[in-house]
């Protein structure tokens, strides 16, 4: 994270890759070690916004299966055989669901627990150790949370307990229906409200607005994807400039969740 | 756009708002108007990329529609009828559509002839003056291309023909399935490919890559709405320090739309 010292114009947002994060292993301090990666590049500001990969929660977390240890299902046998998939991935894919919303050529698409709906339930084999793979944390927003919390403690030891001069979103890359190509979403979300709420809000025309509610966690989390790469592994950035109210209204990515009643493509 | 001269650091990217665009009217050469407003703030550099809000897009190629002159048939009466709604627009929506994918108490997600799926088929009442809607543009990979063109050759007068300083993205927002909230995606793009694609390449445990194929096109559209509000109308925003190649391969947002064949959610 090369840190520029001057204040980030008004009309201007930068986002920064957070490097210097070792490989991160079960039980490590992620907190610890992201705010000494943080430290050595000149630390955080009031403002910021640090967005973290799954992955490295996850693995901090022991959120890793290794696959000698699982006795696939008869269904995931049968699944895994119809396209040369591993069967024992496909049952870790099938317990970490709650509901398979599609499946189609080995192509799972579940709701996990939390209430995503992504591909393979957030079961993953890169960037971790051969025969194993990793699941998505067991709450991301606590995850963020607990990140949120220690780095605040360390980087802003002035900060009121209301008081919210850090934000950290958890990210993931996610499919969606229609369109080609995976984007980084928020999964997790601490310090900050996912939402931009312009409803009720009029335009210069004077028509008031309606239907612009914003999920900005996921757009934060898409500009937080353009300086981490999947394959230099760069577990974390930091967004600064971004205006957002550190004393406003927080939510989690939870919130973020259509609920069934309300969702139209369940 | 405060622009900074210092060069944008490795491993960061730069979203700036695009200021000093007057109100567009149709037939306004949208182009030269970015430009003017970019060469006030310092130009542009090898390798930015402009997004540009449809609306703007939109009022500059006409796509504007004075609801006294549509006659509702009984269908947007209809729908009209059992939500409140003004049936006018509900038929602008319904001729705008090639297929409804949801209708649920007035709000419509429709199919549009670009292949979008999206509330209303692109079709909005905001930003625009009283009794006026606005139609998504008939062709925004054109659009793209007609501002990245004007552009290359005001600002990069020495590019060759193959070359491409500059990408230009036209952005929406679109909702999403099981997400609430909506978010900035590209429904056009010119002089650089909407992917990134990582498959095939391995990551640091060896693993190959399989699903990587990033929709960085929408990711940058995301990251650029964080400047762009919805009141103040900043109708354009540039990406700096985004590593895409200049003489790569380019593509479209068509390319973005998944073809029915693949499309599991049709």
């Amino acid at each position: 994270m090369p840190v520029d010292d001057s204040a980030v114009p008004d009309g201007e947002v930068r986002v920064f890759s957070v490097r210097g994060v070792p490989e991160i292993r079960p039980g490590d301090d992620l907190a610890r070690l992201l705010g000494d990666a943080l430290a050595r590049a000149g630390g955080v500001r009031r403002g910021d916004i640090l967005a973290v990969t799954q992955k490295v929660v996850s693995k901090a977390e022991g959120r890793l299966v290794h696959l000698p240890e699982i006795e696939p299902s008869v269904l995931a046998r049968h699944i895994a055989g119809q396209a040369d998939k591993d069967a024992r991935q496909v049952e870790v894919v099938l317990r970490e669901a709650v509901r398979i919303v599609r499946m189609v050529d080995g192509l799972i698409i579940a709701e996990t627990a939390h209430g995503y709906v992504c591909a393979n339930a957030g079961v993953d084999a890169s960037n971790v150790a051969p025969e194993t793979v990793c699941l998505l944390p067991v709450d991301p927003d606590a995850s963020a949370e607990g990140i949120r919390a220690a780095l605040t403690r360390r980087f802003f030891p002035e900060a009121g307990p209301a008081e919210h001069p850090l934000g950290v979103i958890v990210t993931d890359s996610f499919g969606r229906p229609w369109r080609r190509g995976i984007v980084n979403v928020a999964i997790g979300v601490a310090g900050m409200s996912p939402f931009a709420d312009y409803r009720g809000q009029v335009d210069s025309a004077g028509y008031e607005l309606k239907a612009s509610v914003l999920a900005v966690a996921d757009e934060l989390a898409s500009a937080a994807e353009l300086v981490m790469h999947k394959i230099a592994a760069v577990p974390a950035a930091i967004i600064r400039g971004y205006a957002w109210p550190a004393d406003g209204e927080t939510g989690t990515a939870r919130d973020l969740v259509m609920s069934s009643e309300r969702d139209l493509f369940r």
